[in-house]
C-alpha cells in the first residue's frame, strides 16, 4: 500500500508540466519557432544548463542575484565530486554563450549564428505566469570586432515571420535606441549619475501617464525644465520617423544622436528589405530595457488586442558581449522569446488552441484477441510506418466501441477495423472519423488509402 | 580590460558542451530518434528538472542517492521563495513519469505511450565517457491494471529502426526476462534474500569467464552445486529458443518458468510481425538489469563490433511504474537510449561523423558595401526563404574571397554572388560551391535555380 502524501506529488510550484494537449502545442510552437530560426541559418548550440558560480555572478545584475539556485550534493560520498558548491543553474541563455564565446572564439567562424531553445531558472516567488523553470527561445549573431547594423533587421525579421505564422492577432516590434536616449537624458541636462533615474521614470510612464512622468521629471537633480515637454514629445507622442529624426536634432545635436539615427534608420530599411510590414513594426524611443546591457537599437514586441501580456519578445543590440571574460570585441545582436510564458498566456486568452491529443492521425484498433492475432495488427503498423504514415496500434484487448472511444477521445483522424470477417477475406475496413464514413478495401491498399485520405 | 581567470572559462567537468559539428550531429540524432518515437504513435510530454526531494528519495536506489544534485538558492531575500531546500534535479526520467501519472492519471488517456528526451543529472566523479548532465531519449507505454506484453515488442522495435536508421554497423539486443531469472535462482536452491547476490555474479560473468563464475556460485548459501552446470548452460550457451524452452522447462517447472517463457515468447513474435530480423536480436538469460525495478521482459542492446561501448539502449517491463506514490496498479514498458554518451562514443569511434558546422545549404555574399547595398541581398534572402530554402546573409562587409572562405569552411553548398555589374545587368551569380561551377542567371530565377541544384 502506499501511503504517499496526496500534495506531494504535485509538480513543485513554478516548474510547470503540462497534459498532452499543452504538451503537443508547446512543441508546435518550438518547431515552428525553430523552422524560423534555422531558415535564417542560424546554428542550434546548447550550453549546459550548470555553470560555474563565478561566471554567472561576472554578469548578473539586481534582483537575478537572490534568485541564482546553487547545486549541493544531497548525500556526498567518498566517491562524490566537491565541485557542487561552486555550481549554479544558469538563469539566461546570453551570459553562458558569452562564457562559450570567450572560450571557445579560436575554434568559432564568425559572424557566428547561434539559437537555442531550452530551460532557464530563477528562483522567484510563484506568481500567476511567472515561472521558476521556464523555455527561452534566444538567437543571436556575434561579430569578431565589428558587426553591421543591418544584423539587428535579420533578428527582429525572424520574430516578425514567427508571430505572424503563429497566426495570433495584430502584433507591433517596438523599437528603441539606447544612443538616442541616452543622448536625450544629456541633453536634459541630467548628469551620467542620473541616468538610471530617468530611466526609471519612462519605463513607468505608460502606467502613471504622462502628467505623473512629467511631475517626477522635474524632480531630478539638474533637469532643465523648459526642455521636458520636447523630450516627452519624443518620446510618447505618434509620429512619422522623418518627424521625429527633426525632433531629435533640434534637442541634442551631438555624435549620439547622429549614431542612433543612423542604426534605426539602418533597422528600419532592412527590416523594409525583408518584406517586414510597416504595420509590424514603430519607432518608440520610450523602449530602454536594462541599461547596463545594450548599447544600440533595443527591442519590444506587443501584443496590439493584449497589451496586457507585455513584452512576448525582446532583445537588442550589445557592444560587447564577452566583455567581462575576454579583452576581445564581441559585438553582437540577440532577441529571446519566453516560450514557456507565451505559450501559457496565448492558451489563457484563446489565441493558441490546445486541442490535439496526439500527433499521429492513425490508429489501428485491434478487435481480435492479442495473443492469437496481435502479428495481423502488427504487420498493419510496419506496413503503414515504413509508409511514413505516424500509426499507434491498440494493444490492449477491449471491445471495438471502447477502443473507438479512445480513438475519438485522443483525435486521431483514422481507425482500421478488422475482424474476423475481414481477416478472413483479406480485406480492412478504414474508418474516417471526422465523418464516421467507412470502407472496406483489400488489405494490401492500406498504405495507399490512408496516404489519400491523409492527402499524403 | 578582463582580468577573469582563463580556467574559470571552461564548462564545468561534466556537463558538456559541444562546437557547432558535434553539436549538429546531435541535433540530428534527436530529430532521427523522435522521428521514430513519433512515427510509432509516443506522444512527447516534458517534466521539470526539478522535483521534490521526497519524490526522488521514495524510488532511488545504490549509488543514486549519493549522486543527486539539491538545489539552494544562492543568496535568498526576504521575497526569495523558501522551499529551495526540497528541490532536487532528477537522475532519470522513469522516476518524474511515475509521479506525473500518479499525480494526473484521471486527466490521462490509457494506455498511455509519452516520449521525452531531455537531460539528467548526476553527482558522478568525472571519468571518461561519464557525464554529470547527460541526455536521454525515453518511452513508454503504461496501462491502466494491464498491459498486454505485444507492447514489449512496440518498445523494442522502435529502437531497432532507430540504430538502423543510424548505420552504425551490426547491433543485438539482448533479451532477458526477470521471471526465468528468479525461477532460475530458485531452482537453484538460492533462498529470496540471496537471489540479489546470484545476479551479482551473473552480472560479471561475461567480465570474469565461466570458471569464476561456477566458483563464486558455489559460495551462496544453500546452492544445489548438481544444479550450477544446468544453470550456467541456459544462461551463457548460445542455442535456438526451442532448445533452450526444454532446458528451462526440465531445471524448474514452476508457474515463473511458465509466465516467462509466455513473455519471450510473445517479445519475440511481436518482433518478427514488426519486421525486426532476427540478426537484431537474442534471447540471453544472463542479462539482468538493476533487481528492484524490473518483473518480465528485459532488453540491452549491444553494437557487435564495439561491445566495449556496453548497452547503448536499456530497458524493459515494470509490473507497477507508480508504486511507491498510488495504490493503483499501472504496469509499463519503456526503453531508454543515453544520447550524450551514444554521440561521444559514435564520434569516437567514427561511426558517426560531425562534419557539418552549418545546416544550412545556400549563402548570400555581399559584395557591394552593406550601408548602402544590403537590401539588395537582404530582399534576395526574403525570396529564397520564402521558397522554403534555409538561407545565411554575410552581413559583413568582406572581400568576395574571404566571404568565400567562410561559406566553404562552414560547408555551404551554394553561395549566390552580386557584384555591381550583375546588379546593373539584374542578374546574380549562382556558385555551386562542392563543384566550383558558377552560372549567371537572371535574378528571377533564383528560388527556382537553387531548388533545382538542391533537387528541392
Amino acid at each position: 500500500m502506499s501511503d504517499f502524501p496526496n500534495n506531494l506529488l504535485q509538480n513543485p510550484s513554478g516548474f510547470p508540466e503540462f497534459l498532452p494537449k499543452e504538451s503537443i502545442a508547446e512543441q508546435e510552437l518550438n518547431d515552428l519557432i525553430r523552422k524560423h530560426f534555422e531558415l535564417s541559418g542560424f546554428t542550434q548550440i546548447n550550453t549546459p544548463l550548470v555553470e560555474r558560480t563565478e561566471v554567472l555572478t561576472a554578469k548578473s545584475e539586481g534582483e537575478i542575484n537572490t534568485q541564482m539556485y546553487g547545486l549541493r550534493l544531497m548525500n556526498p560520498s567518498a566517491d562524490s565530486p566537491t565541485d557542487a558548491k561552486d555550481l549554479v543553474l544558469r538563469f539566461d541563455h546570453t551570459v553562458p554563450l558569452a562564457r562559450y564565446i570567450a572560450l571557445r572564439n579560436r575554434e568559432l567562424t564568425f559572424p557566428f549564428k547561434r539559437y537555442t531553445i531550452g530551460p532557464v531558472f530563477r528562483g522567484e516567488k510563484p506568481k500567476e505566469g511567472r515561472y521558476r523553470q521556464f523555455n527561452q527561445a534566444d538567437i543571436d549573431i556575434i561579430g569578431d570586432s565589428k558587426l553591421d547594423t543591418v544584423n539587428d533587421a535579420e533578428c527582429v525579421s525572424i520574430v516578425v515571420n514567427i508571430f505572424k505564422e503563429l497566426n495570433i492577432g495584430q502584433f507591433v516590434i517596438r523599437i528603441g535606441n539606447r544612443k538616442l536616449l541616452q543622448s536625450l537624458t544629456r541633453g536634459l541636462g541630467v548628469e551620467e549619475k542620473e541616468t538610471k533615474a530617468v530611466l526609471q521614470i519612462i519605463d513607468k510612464a505608460e502606467k502613471v501617464g504622462v502628467d505623473k512622468t512629467i511631475e517626477d521629471l522635474k524632480k531630478i537633480e539638474g533637469i532643465k525644465l523648459d526642455k521636458i515637454n520636447d523630450f516627452n514629445s519624443i518620446l510618447f507622442e505618434e509620429k512619422e520617423f522623418i518627424e521625429l529624426e527633426q525632433n531629435l536634432l533640434s534637442f541634442s545635436n551631438d555624435e549620439k544622436i547622429h549614431q542612433g539615427i543612423s542604426e534605426v534608420k539602418s533597422l528600419i530599411s532592412g527590416l523594409l528589405s525583408l518584406g517586414v510590414s510597416p504595420t509590424n513594426f514603430k519607432v518608440d524611443l520610450s523602449i530602454a530595457r536594462g541599461l547596463d546591457y545594450y548599447t544600440g537599437n533595443v527591442f519590444e514586441t506587443m501584443l496590439v488586442e493584449y497589451p496586457e501580456l507585455g513584452s512576448i519578445a525582446s532583445g537588442g543590440r550589445y557592444d560587447n558581449l564577452a566583455g567581462s571574460f575576454t579583452n576581445k570585441d564581441y559585438p553582437g545582436v540577440g532577441i529571446s522569446i519566453g516560450t514557456t510564458r507565451l505559450l501559457t498566456k496565448l492558451i489563457k486568452v484563446g489565441l493558441i488552441k490546445a486541442e490535439k491529443s496526439t500527433t499521429c492521425p492513425v490508429i489501428i484498433t485491434t478487435q481480435l484477441p492479442l495473443e492469437e492475432f496481435s502479428s495481423v495488427y502488427l504487420k498493419q503498423a510496419k506496413i503503414l510506418r515504413e509508409a511514413g504514415i505516424k500509426t499507434e496500434v491498440y494493444l490492449t484487448d477491449r471491445s471495438l466501441i471502447k477502443e473507438l472511444e479512445y480513438a475519438n477521445k485522443k483525435g486521431f483522424k483514422i481507425a482500421i477495423i478488422t475482424g474476423e470477417q475481414e481477416l478472413k477475406e483479406n480485406m480492412v475496413i478504414v474508418k474516417d472519423l471526422t465523418t464516421g464514413n467507412q470502407e472496406k478495401i483489400d488489405s494490401s491498399e492500406i498504405a495507399n488509402k490512408v496516404k489519400q485520405m491523409l492527402s499524403l
